[in-house]
């Protein structure tokens, strides 16, 4: 079964890059994540230009993966920061997968600089796949499938 | 700890971004995982302009995501196709957690058309995080370190 069979504009993957696949948009949810929430330290940190920093942000909150929220420090005129949604926290496992890839292969001989840690054990994470029935899943053993068939086979 | 206190040139999440943070060339990496590896085939599947595919694809040979190799059918010119290099390969990791994403989200009343199965059990395949010493990992439930001081704590 080969996805050119089917017609790929309901496609999952191509839906959730038509909102995330551009680099600056993943960097501001790469900081977000990080907890750099203002306006003005997202521009200072990702080296953005205002308005494009502005577009992607305005994007990002019609997709629903921000929130706009205000605030006014004392003597000061009003300021607003963005907080990833529920929806957009989830985004956490494409971060993760991307930066497992990077540490893999782009980190070069010094390693890569951070890493993620299981605040329980100490143990370093990892983006991995899994199925529902709770087997650690290697990317050969996997095929996709359209869902009607994989409906008819429950 | 905040990533904003660390320069990020280095940081593996930027440099994988750099690489395959780009809406058609995620959607190019899409298409050869599931078996799409002609240029006509990628052209034709994806609707992109000849000079955009001729681009992207190669930046990924040039990076060392895609190979290219030439095959001659018979009484015809010379044809290229693409495929993914084991470090390509890899980055299925990044679209399945995509994929998760957008049928969490953005699939709509009538559900994803498709669905990734575990070959050996037939259960629905997930991005997930799981931590080095074998714990399912919740995305609340980790943290960012400097490499360095984790290697201390080592």
């Amino acid at each position: 079964m080969r996805l050119s069979d089917y017609d790929s504009s309901s496609c999952s993957i191509s839906r959730a890059i038509d909102v995330v696949g551009d680099r600056w948009t993943l960097l501001i949810l790469r900081d977000m994540i990080n907890g750099i929430h203002r306006y003005e330290d997202l521009h200072q940190h990702l080296g953005i230009a205002r308005d494009v920093l502005s577009r992607r942000l305005t994007a990002l909150v019609g997709s629903g993966v921000v929130e706009k929220t205000g605030y006014q420090p004392k003597g000061e005129r009003k300021r607003y920061e963005y907080r990833l949604t529920a929806s957009g926290r989830e985004l956490q496992s494409v971060l993760v997968a991307l930066m497992d890839w990077g540490d893999r292969h782009l980190a070069g001989p010094e390693g890569s600089p951070m890493v993620l840690e299981h605040v329980d054990c100490g143990s370093t994470v990892h983006s991995v796949l899994a199925c529902e029935s709770g087997h650690h899943v290697e990317s050969t053993d996997v095929r996709l499938m359209p869902q009607s068939a994989a409906l008819l086979l429950i």
